[in-house]
């Protein structure tokens, strides 16, 4: 049986192994503690990620890599991949972990994002809001969540926004005055070939994402979300799931991120679709072939977030088995919509 | 979260574990070893079922008590009922590990199935020969997988077949003519609900599962198998997933035996409908309202008998992760049926 080596060991991770198990693939995570959401279903290879020992008897004992988080040192992408095919790419890796960048690369293949300027210093944030007016400053690098962002609602703010950033390397985005969001998931196996799930609609609240319906009821623009998304998966040279980000407003998708894994939004094709996220990423990083997404039934997934209600019995409860904590995700519940 | 204890670790136990997680629920297997199939997806309590203390702290652990085999002692079942609920019931039990009193119970719920003798002498044994001709002498106990059986295709055969069986207690079988087989599945919760599966086809080989199809293609005898199972679920007091093999001849369904648990010939659930076999019996066990299966796709599941073909890349591959042996079974394929 193949083995493939996740690198991380929560909810992501623990969903793969989920799927793993139905693929006859086995997991082995990369985490540095045995006490992680993926060891429920999963073994552990407990080490830290800057020991290039640990790293290379992980490598040693895995036939492909693959990872739940993009925030991977460049060096230690370089050293796995020194021993072992490594998916999705380093060079999606490294476009995805920096805002700067992934709007670079959207303006490259004339995907439309929000307007926005590179900010270095309190003064590029003031001539960046000079032009884009009101907008959200975003650190280039580890944002997720929310985190990371600073929403400026009056133009003398700048000062007061690029310190409570701590003054690192940042971005400056317009508001892009939104009707909703959806995501694009897509997967490229080793020969090129793409696979496309039907458009996701998410609802986001406080920076997390809070609800996705698949399929969303307005398939319209899901051609555009392809066509921008077919874009992003040849230029990266992709293998692996894809989940591209995108608000909606009056002249269609504006892009936001990209996230090189499988992605929260996609956790609702377990149920509504014939082969998951999950099970997509994991046929393209093991070279198996990619199924072709058919909706079996629609459904709604949403997150638990914080606290966990335990009376819930309705749907499928997935619970990560984290410790609860404000504006934590701890799992998820996906339900049939049922038409009246 | 509610923990489920499950007694053995095989590939059932292993299933429901996987099906657990989606429900938010927890397992712990009882197994001898920790060396078992189910230990890919659940902690493992080892110890010997017949130690009380080794018992006892297992059901202490868990909030109740199901098993993936219905061959328990009935010393057993008395101890752990004693200690936490166990589900399906034991005289569910009791009456499957028997295959005279599943017959008794047949015949005494008007349910048709194949003519029988109980015997317990060479003597007894040629008698039910004249009286029901060539047939099929079975071990009242412990059989699987076609073990413990000896066909009689010669009147003359009595004593061999009595001797090769170990002159135990047997039940002699009239030879049933039948044109195809199936299974209905079905669950019944705590208050009394059911909810059944559509009618399940199957074919055997050399007394083993091969491969089963979901929904069976002819769904006709569909009412006859449910008003059979429903009237041994009542009997039975039933709670759990409970399996009715049919033999289909010219006149409808002849009963051949229930299975007081998942049933490898649901396996084909899991791709098939909204809700697996798995998730109905994890339901009714924990006092979770019953999904009402829903096909969402015709599906095949094939077994994997004794070797295994790496090459396997479509559909869902589960590897049980069992050494390989002839006549075992290592895993299973489920594919959908794509209409040409």
């Amino acid at each position: 049986m193949i083995t493939v080596g996740i690198l991380g060991a929560g909810q992501l991770a623990q969903l793969l192994a989920h799927s793993a198990y139905q693929l006859g693939v086995n997991t082995l995570c990369f985490a540095d503690s045995a006490d992680c959401p993926a060891a429920r279903l999963s073994p552990i290879h407990v080490g830290d990620m800057q020991d290039e020992a640990a790293l290379k008897s992980f490598a040693d004992t895995v036939d492909v890599i693959t990872f739940e988080n993009e925030n991977i040192d460049e060096a230690v992408i370089d050293f796995l991949c020194a021993q072992k095919p490594l998916y999705p790419p380093k060079k999606a890796i490294i476009t995805a972990q920096d805002r700067l960048l992934e709007k670079q690369l959207f303006d490259q293949l004339s995907i439309p994002c929000a307007p926005y300027r590179a900010v270095d210093s309190v003064e590029a944030l003031e001539q960046a809001i000079d032009a884009l007016g009101v907008g959200i400053l975003k650190t280039r690098r580890l944002g997720y969540d929310g985190k990371g962002q600073f929403r400026i609602s009056d133009t003398r703010q700048g000062a007061e926004a690029f310190a409570a950033l701590g003054s690192q390397d940042l971005v400056y985005e317009g508001l892009v005055n939104f009707q909703g969001e959806c995501s694009q998931l897509a997967a490229r196996d080793q020969d090129g070939n793409t696979a496309f799930y039907p458009l996701v609609e998410n609802v986001h609240r406080e920076g997390i994402l809070r609800t996705s319906i698949c399929p969303a009821l307005d398939q319209r623009l899901s051609e555009q979300a392809q066509a921008s998304t077919q874009k992003l998966l040849d230029e990266l040279d992709y293998v692996g799931l894809l989940a591209v980000e995108f608000f909606v407003d009056e002249n269609g998708l504006v892009a936001n991120e990209i996230a090189p894994r499988v992605h929260n939004s996609g956790h609702v094709t377990i149920e509504a679709c014939n082969a998951s996220q999950f099970e997509n990423h994991l046929r393209a990083v093991t070279g198996k072939p990619l199924v072709e997404p058919i909706v079996l039934q629609s459904c709604r997934m949403e997150n638990i977030i914080g606290e966990f209600n335990r009376n819930q019995t309705d749907g499928h409860l997935y619970y990560y088995g984290k410790t609860p904590r404000p504006g934590r995700k701890l799992g998820h519940i996906t339900q049939a919509i049922v038409k009246e």
